[in-house]
């Protein structure tokens, strides 16, 4: 079975596709611009973008969107971590989190799937902590800062992990689950 | 003349309004949500907003974006001010902008006018920076953290200049001066 992924990230569909074999089933990038609306939730943004993509190519479509919730900082960046990396980074983070004790952090994940029958969405969160300083170099975006609560190392020290246990990965596994032919 | 201005802030109507006085015309609050897109300009948010507005109701209308931008943190936190604001408020940008030497800042407004005509975008920008520390208890938002160059107060200490000086009625002026009857 095969489904579009609608993203400009090369990247997220060769990790997609990795997880998705497992399963018998493979995702085709598709270059198309869609809006994110402002939302607290990724699900939210990953649902709404999805039904606006579906509307387009009327062919089986999945958008993913995913985010760092910190609680320290009141879910910030949250849905609009993309943005705040482009522009603050994981230096901005740690500096906002300079002295605060609470470093409790969570990735979310949510990957919104349209055929005609409707929208789904498949969320995975992966519960972890904010380091005091930047650790690793493998992975991108917030990779360096965050260290999953079941590990020592930053999911940028060691991709491996992040492989196995990331939000994506879940939210993969869950939407493969209930497509696969198996 | 009177015209619609979609918002669910009834203290952006008012402070519209008293400027508006001036040429004769007066804005009239409508709440109705409508979609913000995610884009790096105010304007671009006020167009797609009230262009979204006026198929609703077909009739002439107004929407207002504003934003804070501030050029060591690559213009963050610009468009999502408001959203950043929520989480991390003036104090946030303050830690962000720690030991950092160039504060230079601007606010800018834009405000979206569609009527059958089409859309038109009126933009103001006041060019200010940013003190060292929170100063003032007037006004809202970033206020108490924006210092404009004509000015040794920030706007939450002298409501009086920010009524005249501001971002928004600069922008509301153009606005005024290209609808107004006289």
């Amino acid at each position: 079975m095969e489904v579009l992924f609608a993203t400009s990230n090369t990247n997220k569909v060769e990790e997609a596709n990795k997880i998705a074999a497992e399963y018998g089933m493979s995702f085709q990038q598709v270059n198309i611009i869609y809006p994110e609306v402002r939302a607290e939730s990724v699900s939210k943004v990953a649902g709404e973008g999805v039904r606006y993509v579906y509307e387009k190519l009327k062919r089986p479509v999945i958008v993913e969107d995913s985010g760092l919730f910190i609680d320290a900082l009141n879910d910030f960046p949250g849905t609009y971590s993309a943005y705040v990396f482009k522009r603050i980074g994981c230096e901005g983070i740690l500096k906002l989190l300079d002295g605060v004790e609470d470093r409790r952090a969570r990735f979310k994940s949510a990957i919104g799937y349209c055929d005609k029958k409707g929208v789904k969405v498949y969320e995975g969160v992966v519960e972890g902590s904010i380091p005091c300083e930047m650790r690793g170099s493998k992975g991108f975006g917030y990779d360096p800062i965050f260290k999953p609560l079941d590990s020592e190392k930053t999911f940028a020290e060691d991709p491996a992990h992040k492989n196995r246990a990331s939000h994506r990965r879940k939210a993969t596994e869950l939407l493969c689950q209930a497509l696969s032919p198996r």
